[in-house]
Formats: structure tokens, C-alpha cells, sequence
């Protein structure tokens, strides 16, 4: 129950590295962990975060995106439940609370998506989110179809096949590595927000 | 998103059953579902209640056990997972870290219970829990000596098992029949005590 | 191929769990290990019979059923045969020929129920059993459907789930704890019975 | 549950097809089924009964084994249960029934070999069987290994291999052509032989 | 990575085989290994390469199929690539090539059936063959509908299911007993023919 | 059998993607259909290349590692083959022979890697590797120690895992959008070299 790889000091990382931390650090209040993780590895740090900042804030890079943010982030819990991910389901599940702003939903993609509360187009998203983590070879013209009923077009059949085998690697690389997750997740966006 | 048997009216109910149920909601300040799920057939609500307790509060039958209540629980909110039962892995969790006092343990042994932060001894009490929830069949002397070595004489290991089994029982009765978590286990034990 | 728990004797058992055993004895003409192996913690074995007749003979609590005695032991001996327990699927595939009156019913439906000898809707009934058996998270309400079309209700598709649940109890307990069938229900009901 | 092959009229049937149907006929009081499925293509009836000899009667090849008929029959059960084959589960329990003496152990063998009333030396004769029967890819000198310990060879062990490997064979021609288990075989030797 | 079983010296041989092994040489160029691993049991040699004929080459015995040579071959590769039987992919692999005179269908198949340049018609016996593969107990009567789409009749669906159960033997085989292709099968058909 | 999204024109690209494009084409002779298939999407173009340049090319971001390129190729190719990935299969496969100078090594990892023709020190990599494709949960203390005991350190065991998880994104990204393997790859690296 810790991880397996130190992580550097914060001083001795690239100047762009430490500064987007700093940056993380600012805004969250901590350094989520994965942050700290990859950056012992500089190329990858850049590639791995480059590649999430396309596909999680598309915006970013210029591209508009049909998906939600919360729509992301269900993608990210459910198929990270799947692998067994305990970073990624306790991170990007409180990520999910805050953006959906339904304290439960996370714990029940986490568990089983079929009986959480959301709606139809969003369970059509997460039955090919799964297919894509377990079964991608399998993927065929129907699955397409059957999303196509529910209004994605194929750019965001991409967005989800991306964010599926994205957070595919993450889960892979959190687990084995044994990164943990920040106390700080276990609690964000569990407590509805009163009303004004 | 909805159970798909009615609760039945608490004042229908036989008075044993409306008592404990009103027993519940006076220590819990509200009623879990599983109370009104299964009160619609009476015989088994008391046969299923009678179980629970008999594994889940030994000393109400007049045994002692060396598995804590957070053993008993842990046992219930691990194998749950991998069972996919909403209910139980909301309501159990939230009891699991009520009993064992770290709030994340929870969602640790839900959704990798080999990165919890837990003992060496409850760790082989899971792995042996995991394989009498998906493999009983192959349980073998092996396994139990496995128990052995870390202090688990064979009256813990029927506990263990009876714990998973019984369980494995209330799982599939909650998945098939809709039974939700009321929403107030999803908060349970979330916020570390205070110290005095 | 021994019990791993000793079977106590019956004359240190509660008045009313020796009083049961001895009228089985009576009935059946041999006491099924299952009596005996669950008599050394007699809340369990109080509760667990209890259970057992609440689903398997509603009528002993006041409760009717679509079921026939048949159906719910073709249930118990399919889905016992899915998770491989040698007790359960002895003794209660004796029973279910004694009660389907076909002496080969029990081993096709332990073999492989689709390719035995019962009506579609037996084979409709085992379809939702199994999927509860192994795969109760994914059940939904098109599985539901299928069952109404063969005339079973929602109370029927309780009974089914819960023997299912139930039995996975007793299969998973049977396995574990090493309970063996006794000899007499290799043979019971194989002999087709001569016509008046 | 009906053959979706038509078995071919006896007289049509090439003449030492149909001399070797008579003889067995004339041998076990029945045709086993399995005879006729397969004669409605002469070669391959040929082949198949060429090579079940060569495997379960070595002697009628001129080639002694190790492997009694008892252990060739008991690999032919439990790999067959294991591929849910209802008619070689059924026609060689019968006969390894009869060769072992023993009626219970067709039942256990074919629900859970782990619980079988076997000695220590057919438990790892079986645990190689079924790794060949489900996972003949991870075999490795290990394997081979664990079986030297209890005095297989490797002549024994190809033997344990190709029965296996024929009867996966077999089992996929009965389920998929629908051959079905004469009457006779489910009560073949189940009655213990009277001490004279 | 070697053979678990010696090639006997083919001076040895019943002069059958031997013949049978000289022609095959002639014809090929060099002696594929299976003729050589199996051999050494003269017997099983026999019922072996006599079922191999009358399923992979029906004129041998008279009769006549609806599939082609190549349809034959790539259920072969397809169902031992899922076997993981490096001898057979590799091997039928080959011959497929030089049938369907398409170097990469071969490749194609093996890694995933579903994207290979194959007509409806081959994707839906593979389909099958499939099933039959790895779960032949749930091959029903749909199974069957499917294939009549597409023209195959029933006799087809006897040669699929006995070429896959056939492949299935030899797969076991040959990776128990460490069978490995011969190098001139890796690079056998992989040039384009060119144009007269 | 063909890509799901259209390629994007050459012309239309960014200037740092069409030049590395070109440069690629250059040196291999013709474009991997990988380059094409991502740069409809720059951004992730840009991070997916990065990442793989950092993983597979560790010198261009100023790293060493102890895995050889050969080793790496393997990584890819037995871990793709278990994903059944079409494109990276035949594509890494090509480069593997073409590194490891061994015609038969790539089909071998890809059908069974057990049977290959590799080094102990290789298998244990692959035996890692395959646990981080598919059960990366599981992968604990002993697994590292699998890998010291042949030399590896951590930093190796980061180049497996990430590579692992690397293409585990690349193969679902391939399989889902449709990506086809240039049919080059098909033949590279199949040749021996003749020696000078």
C-alpha cells in the first residue's frame, strides 16, 4: 500500500513540469498524484498530459466536443471501475460529483453503471465504453449504430473509444506502479451544494 | 433506476417486523431499504434477518467470533463488488468505515482490495473470501492453511465463508429485484472523527 | 473427500433441531448430511431451514406459488450444477426426479438444461435462473420480459431469484465446509415407476 | 432435444459398419447412439471408431498402457462435464461406473472432480486432463512434472492428452448434432454389485 | 521450444505410413511435422490422417462438400488461432494462403476473424465454427438459421462443426506434445502470384 | 474491411505532421496507415507520437533503457496479439523480425509466445507483460521479483508496463476506428538475410 516508484523532488523537475504543478497545485489546493508520479519521466509526463488535455478539455486544443464534461468523466470512472483502477475510480470519481453535480453517481458507475442514475443516451455511451476496455476487437458496425440512435456521431464515437483506451493505459500505469490516490478525492463533491 | 417490487405500507407489515423496523429507524434515523424490500414476504424477511444476524452479530446468538465487526463488514463490502451490487456495497461500505475508522478503507476494498490499506491478516481473509465468492469449488486444504498462518482457526474460516455465501445470497436478491441504497449511506463514515 | 466440520451428536443438539432431524429421519428414512452439518451453530441452522421452507414449501407459510415442486428443484439442481456443488446437485436432483417423475431430467439439467427434455417454459425459467446465478448484476427488464411471456409474474420471478440466491448460499457453504451427499440420493427416483 | 441429424436405416449402412452396430448391439443389449449418429458418413465413422480403439482399448492396437479402463473412462466424464456434453457425460459415466465399482463417482466426477472419491494419483491425472481440455496452450514441463511425481510416464501422460483431446472431439459432434444419451446409460451400473 | 516427444527414424515405420510420408515429401518438398509427431503410434497415425482426409479432402471418400479447400483452411487457422496452437496456425495458415490465393488472409484471420478481407458468407461459417469452438453446449437452433442465410445446408454444418472439433483434437496435440512447424510453412504463400 | 474514418489529405496538415509524415515515407518507403488514421485529430496525433517516440525510442528524449528494441517489438506484438489487434500485430510484427533477425519470432509470440523461440529472460518479460494486458490489478510484489530474478530493475519493469499500456491504447484506438495494417507489412522482415 504505497507506491513503488518515489516520487522526484518538485526542484529538480523541468522548468514547464514544475510550473504546471505549481499551476495544479493553485487551483486544486494539492497535487494530484498522478502528477507527481509520471513527472520522473519527463517525455512521458509531457505525452501523457498532452494527450488527456485533447481528449478531456478539447478546448484546449481547438476542438468542441459533444460529449459534457461530466459525460468524460462517466466514461473515466465506469471503465476504470472495470480495470480495477483504484486511482483513477477515486480521482476522476470525484471529478465526475463535482461536474454532474449528483453526489451518488460516481459510486454507482463505480459498482454497476446499469443501475445508476443517468440517462439513456449516457448508458448507450458507457455499454460501448465497456466494450471498448473489454472487448475492442469485437467492436462492430451495430455498436456504431446503436449510439447513432442515441445522436453521437462518429467524433464522438472517437471521443469515447479515445478516453476509453487513454485512461486504458492510465489504469495500467496507476496499478502497477502502485500510485494512490490523494486523501483529498475520497471526499470532493460528495456534499450536495445548498441552494442559494 | 427504481426497485421493481413496491414497498409494502409499514402498517400492513406484522407487528415483529414493524417493530425492528421502527427499532432501526429510531437507532439509524432512517430505514435501509433492504428492511422494506423484503417485508412484502414476511418468512423471509425473518429468516433473512435471523442469518444476518446470527453471522453478522454473533453475540446476539450468544457466540463469540475473532473476526471484528470491520472484519465482517470488509468481507461484505469486498465480495459485493465483485458481485456489482449497488446496495450492498453502498450500505455495507458505509458501515465498514463507521466500524474500522478510516474512511477511504471503503472504497479501497471496492475497487481493488489488493491497494487497501489494511493488514496482512485481513488481506488473506479477503483473498480466501474472493475465491468462496467465485470459485467455491475449487477451495481446497490449501486455502485453509493459508487462513492458518495467520491466526484463523476453522471456525473463522465458516465465518468467512458464510459471510461471503450469505452475502452472495442478499446480492443477487438487491440486483435483481432494483433495491437502492437510500441515499444517506453514500455520506456514512466519510469524514474522519475529530479528535477530543 | 471427508467433511472438514465434524458433525455433532445429536443428542447435544436444542430439543428443536434434534426433533426435526429425527422427523426427517422418519420421513426420508436417513438424515441428509445437510441437517447435520449445519447443526453445530444452531442459529444458523434455524434460520437456514427457515429460509429453505419459505422458499421451497410456501405453503408451510401461508403462501401460494406458480412454481410446482418440480420447477423449483430443476432451479436448485441447474444452478447447483453451474457452480459445481457435488451435495447440492446429489441430493436435490433426486429430488427433482422423484418430483418431474422423468429419472433422466436431473442429469440433463445438470449436463446442460438446453438440451433437456422440458417445456419451454422450464427452459425459459433456468435462462433467468443461470443469468441470476452468474451474471445477476447485468439482469434487466428485458430479461423480465422474456419470463412474462411464458406466463410467469413478478412473484414468480422472485421465487426463482431467491431459490437461485438461496441455493448459491448452500452451494458455496457446501463446497467450502466439505459436505458430502449421503449414499441413498445417488439412486433415488431412477427407477421409472410401473404403471397400475 | 432431438438429434437434428436423422440416423440412417441399418440396412443402408456399408456392411462392416453395420457388422460392428450388430456386434456391439449384440454385446450391451442397445446401440449406443453415437454408433448410428456417426455411421450416415461412412469415413468418418471409420476414423472415429479407428481412433477411439486405438485410445480406450490399446490392447485391440497391440499396445499395452498404464492407464486403466477405469482412469481412461473417469478423464472421459470429467473433461466432458467440463464441456457440458450431455451424451459422452452420461454414456461413459455408465461405463466408467461399471469399471470402477464404484456408482457415486461418475456423479462427483462430473460435477466436481476435486470432490471425488479418487485416489491422490487420478486427482492429478484429472487436474492435467482438464488443463488440456480448457487450456492446452499454458501446458509446460511443469505440468508434465506433477504428473512423473505419481509415476505417469510420458507415454501415460500422451495417452491422458489425446483421450482428452478425441473426446473434445466428440463432445462438440454431440452437442452441436444433438446426439442424446440412450436411455439405458443413465442407470448402467449404479446398483453395488451384490457380494456373492 | 522443442518437441516433448522424439520423431521416430522412418526406416522404422509400418510401410504405410512410410509410403504415405515419402509421398507427402515428394509433393511438398519437405515432411510436415505432424506426420512425423504422430508416427509413433502407428495406430492413431492412421485414424488421425484417415479422419484428416475425409473431412479436408471428401473426394478422397466420395463424397462432395459446398465449402471450398479455402473455406476449410481458414476454419482451421481461425478456431487454432484460438486455440493458440502455433503449430496449426502456422501451418494451415499456409495452405490457406496458397487456396484463397490472398497472402495476408491468413494473418488476418488468425489475429481477429472479424476484420479479415473475407465474404459474408466465410464471416458467418467462422462465426460458427466459433461457437463451436469454444462453446459448443450453446449451439441451438439460431445457430443453425444463421448458416441457411447464407446458403449453407446442413450437411455444410456437419463438415464446420467436424473440422473444427477435428482442429480442436490436433491443437491439444500438438501443443501438449510440443509439436512445432516446419520453417517452410511461415513463409509458404505469402507472395503474390504474378500475372501471366 | 475498410477504416471507419477517412484519411485526412496530406495537404490539409499541419506542417510538423505532414513533415514527419513525409520523412517516414521516406525512410520506410511507404506511409504505416497509424500516421494517416491519428492526423485527423493534431493534437493527439502529437501526444500519441510523443509517447510512443518516449517508450520506443528512449535515446530521441535522452534515455537508456536495458530493453532492446527487439525486446520492445515483442512487448508490442505478444501483448496486441492478446488485445487481437489486426493493424499492430502485423505492423509491429514486421519490425520485431526485422530486429530480432529471426523470421518465425513475430508469429510465434503472436500465436502462443509459450512455444516461441526466445530466451528465458524474454519469457519472463512476456509473462509480465501479458499480466499487465489483461489483469494489471494483480500484479504485485512477486511479480517484480519474477523479473529481478532475471536481471530486470524497476525502470525496466516501467518500460514493460508502459509499453504494455501504450498499445493497449493503441489497439483499441486501431480495432474500434478500423485502422488496417499497409499491406508491406505483411511480408517485412520475413526473408533470412543471406549472409555477406
Amino acid at each position: 500500500m504505497s507506491t513503488r516508484y518515489p516520487h522526484p523532488d518538485l526542484n529538480t523537475l523541468p522548468d514547464d513540469i514544475r510550473a504546471k504543478i505549481l499551476e495544479v497545485q493553485e487551483k486544486a489546493g494539492f497535487v494530484p498524484n498522478v502528477f507527481l508520479a509520471f513527472a520522473r519521466r519527463p517525455a512521458e509526463w509531457r505525452a501523457f498530459f498532452a494527450y488527456h488535455d485533447a481528449l478531456m478539455a478539447p478546448e484546449s486544443v481547438g476542438r468542441t466536443s459533444n460529449l459534457t464534461k461530466g459525460d468524460r468523466e462517466m466514461i473515466v470512472t465506469t471503465t476504470s471501475a472495470a480495470n480495477n483502477c483504484l486511482y483513477c475510480v477515486v480521482a476522476h470519481g470525484a471529478i465526475l460529483r463535482i461536474y454532474e453535480k449528483k453526489p451518488p453517481v460516481a459510486d454507482q458507475v463505480a459498482v454497476n453503471y446499469r443501475k445508476a442514475d443517468i440517462s439513456p443516451r449516457q448508458r448507450a455511451m458507457l455499454d460501448f465504453a465497456m466494450k471498448v476496455c473489454t472487448d475492442s476487437d469485437k467492436v462492430e458496425d451495430a455498436d456504431f449504430a446503436a449510439l447513432h440512435v442515441h445522436g453521437f456521431d462518429d467524433e464522438d464515437i472517437w471521443d469515447i473509444t479515445a478516453i476509453t483506451a487513454f485512461f486504458g493505459l492510465s489504469n495500467r500505469m496507476a496499478s502497477v506502479t502502485g500510485m494512490l490516490p490523494n486523501p483529498e478525492f475520497y471526499l470532493m463533491g460528495r456534499m450536495p451544494k445548498a441552494k442559494a
